[in-house]
């Protein structure tokens, strides 16, 4: 045996899990066969974070007065705010190699294909130097991850020049003039509010009845309204039917309501979903089951094959950097022989957009469908003392309790930093909080997480500031 | 009866408690001598929130090049900075108000005076319009507050020119130049930021070894560090001998370490402490308990005088709106017979400072003063990735939990946005959480909350981005 735990791919699903199996004395190695950190640091959740954040504070240059400020002439270097971004990706991945050394950890670098071996599969490493390296471990996780879903049909191909995926649309040359979004979960979202913070015309087409489809409907319309209050444009409910690319851009022929309309922008980002990383991997012959672009696996992240798990996105939605590395951390305690109890933690989903959407649980809708008397509650932060201090008052929070036992189930927010305030509702609901725990807890003064006080109480009729 | 119940000032922990007597059927009413919402609305929390949000982006100017981003000239109108803050008081002001009507809650404008009644004691009020007016209730609460604790002796006595309380500090007519802060509580401290962000020469003085010295030491210190690193300057520990006026400014005698300094500013702010509203209201006919400015009351707030009761700043610290709501709503809910359970819930603390600091619970001191064995962990954000992201770094997350049973006792912040996550430590002691359940807990990637994760992980040896 070389290792007790090889990982293979190194985003935080794997090299969370790396460390967990280090922390825990497994002599551990992890394949990456790209950069450490995979998507999420180098090309996803990270470097967006970083974009966003110049956005948001480009676009605030325009409400200085609001504040009793003022400057004369606001602007930006779009090289200068991409190279910063880039810059933190590059900062995390060598964070990520720090641990990994810290840990004892080898990396292994270069693209694994598994092959049956002794117990769990042998890993064969096709080497990022040259020639190929074949290691077996007790245990091997599979955190390869999920990539953008493509269209091959319609014209919609990424080319990286005219049709984009998130990848170019981090790191382009130019921010484009006109931009269409095709599809609006977070990352198209994301996008799109980045690319409209710094100016451009952006459409946004949605195929689903509404925008960020798996948000509970009244934050959907509230963003909505919020973004198209930004000057975003959407399409809702529209299909594409074509896009045409030129040398000057491209045409996107869509049809809404019966009706077709083609847009024109120089740019497209394709943000339609998600596919596991599931092939050349030599998973086939080894007889794991794939459903949809995913590994199936039990609650443990076990795929049936004698010694072989599989965590994060390759395991299946929802396709969240914290989702992989809980996922991780459990598979891996359980493969210790611990007995980890934290299968049912609720997890929570954050859009950076501007303003932002935070959720956890099951959206009012969802409880419904699942045959529960939910009590719902809301409170807007237009009469929160704290954000109309801070000329913040877009936005709400939304409770959802279980009308039977008392229980949370859902929390639903939209507005100024509800990403760094959703954890409330995560950690009451992983607590299985009641209404009552939520009122008589002590929400400080004058914060916007008083909102989530507020919303908790008006489940119950107690709302006091409305 | 005129009513069933009478609260005496409007304050939050007032307005509140009037509102929940009202939801449970309770004929109340509200007598405020000056400004519904009292001083937090009107001259504290709320008005310098919006300065210290002006003052915040103001200096977030300085630093547009890290974003990628630049502006010509930055500046700001005083006026308006102030103008908008005294509108946001307003605005909350007009909500009391709206919300008084909505219940049904009478207002009595004028000054209360309490005497010996039909079982309760009855209100006499001096009434803002002219006479007086008497009324009777089943109980009384009393929420009158507090104020700004001056030291008459050595020249410190505030004349609103140049020597200020946090009265004059929110709505100058100008922007001092200089400034000397005398008190390093929460209060000395935002308007030491505040008026720094805009520039001004800025020297905060404390008696006590560290500023903020009712936080974790490991926070002060933090705190020190980075106000310094923004060009505050610090006496600590330092005694004010003397502080004498002239037509251009005050020259303060201090005494540090056995060493005379005179400092020299346009205006010195005193915020030196808070006393309790205890005066003029016939108290001390009735028999009502006094201790250091604050009236006496058992875990219910009742005073020991019959249908007398008492709540928030007046009935003694912490002089938190929200500890004062929180006790109003106990305080209102025990005199209709419920049996409110939620009298141990864990009081947070907040600064809105640049960083913001936030805390609940035990300091690590504390904890080892009450003889426990506290497990500590730690957690900065200049390893967190969202922090990185947005270029805000500074600052850590400390978790105090009981060595013995696991429960988190104490838990202490210092960065960006801390004031809006200290709610889910909040939450987690009030619901009792150990640190198994704060570590199960899916915080959300990339948030700066995930260092709360992070710090629950440390305190256990578990850390995993360190």
């Amino acid at each position: 045996m070389d290792f007790d735990l090889i990982v293979i791919g190194s985003g935080p699903g794997g090299y969370v899990t790396a460390i967990r199996a280090a922390q825990l004395g497994l002599k551990t190695a992890i394949v990456e066969r790209e950069l450490l950190g995979g998507i999420c640091l180098n090309w996803g959740c990270i470097p967006t974070k970083a974009l966003l954040k110049s956005g948001e504070v480009y676009e605030q240059l325009d409400h200085l007065g609001d504040y009793g400020l003022q400057v004369e002439k606001r602007g930006f270097d779009f090289d200068k705010v991409v190279q910063r971004s880039r810059k933190v990706s590059a900062q995390l991945n060598a964070g990520v190699a720090f641990l990994m050394k810290k840990h004892k950890i080898e990396v292994i670098e270069g693209t694994a294909r598994l092959e049956k071996g002794q117990g769990a599969p042998k890993v064969v490493v096709a080497l990022k130097a040259g020639g190929s390296r074949t290691v077996q471990a007790k245990n091997v996780i599979l955190a390869t991850g999920a990539r953008a879903r493509t269209i091959p049909a319609a014209g919609l191909e990424p080319d990286g020049e005219r049709v984009w995926t998130y990848r170019e649309a981090l790191a382009p040359k130019a921010a484009p003039k006109s931009l269409i979004v095709i599809g609006s979960g977070a990352i198209g979202i994301e996008f799109a509010s980045f690319y409209r913070a710094l100016g451009a015309d952006v459409t946004v087409i949605e195929a689903l009845p509404r925008i960020l489809p798996i948000e509970d409907e009244e934050v959907s319309k509230a963003a909505h309204k919020a973004f198209e209050k930004r000057g975003l444009k959407f399409r809702v409910p529209a299909n594409v039917k074509k896009l045409t690319k030129s040398a000057s851009g491209v045409s996107v022929e869509i049809e809404a309501g019966g009706k077709a309309e083609t847009l024109q922008a120089e740019v497209a980002i394709v943000a339609v979903g998600i596919v596991g990383n599931v092939e050349d991997l030599g998973l086939e012959a080894l007889g794991v089951k794939i459903e949809r672009t995913h590994v199936v696996t039990d609650a443990h992240g076990a795929t049936g094959v004698p010694g072989l798990y599989a965590i994060g996105d390759v395991a299946g939605p929802p396709w969240l950097a914290h989702k992989a590395s809980h996922e991780g951390v459990h598979c891996v305690e359980h493969i210790a022989g611990l007995k980890p109890t934290n299968l049912n933690s609720p997890i929570p989903g954050c859009t950076y957009s501007t303003p932002q959407i935070a959720s956890v649980g099951l959206t009012e809708a969802q409880a419904k469908d699942q045959g529960l008397d939910p009590k719902v509650g809301r409170f807007p932060f237009r009469v929160n003392g704290k954000a109309i201090a801070s000329g913040e008052t877009e936005g709400f929070v939304k409770t959802v309790f279980d009308g039977k036992t008392g229980a949370l189930i859902g929390a639903h927010m939209i507005g100024a930093e509800v990403t760094e305030m959703i954890q409330g509702f995560t950690l009451a609901m992983t607590l299985e909080a009641t209404e009552a725990e939520l009122q008589a807890t002590v929400f400080p003064h004058p914060t916007m997480s008083e909102a989530m006080h507020e919303a908790s109480l008006d489940a119950y009729g107690l709302v006091l500031h409305i």
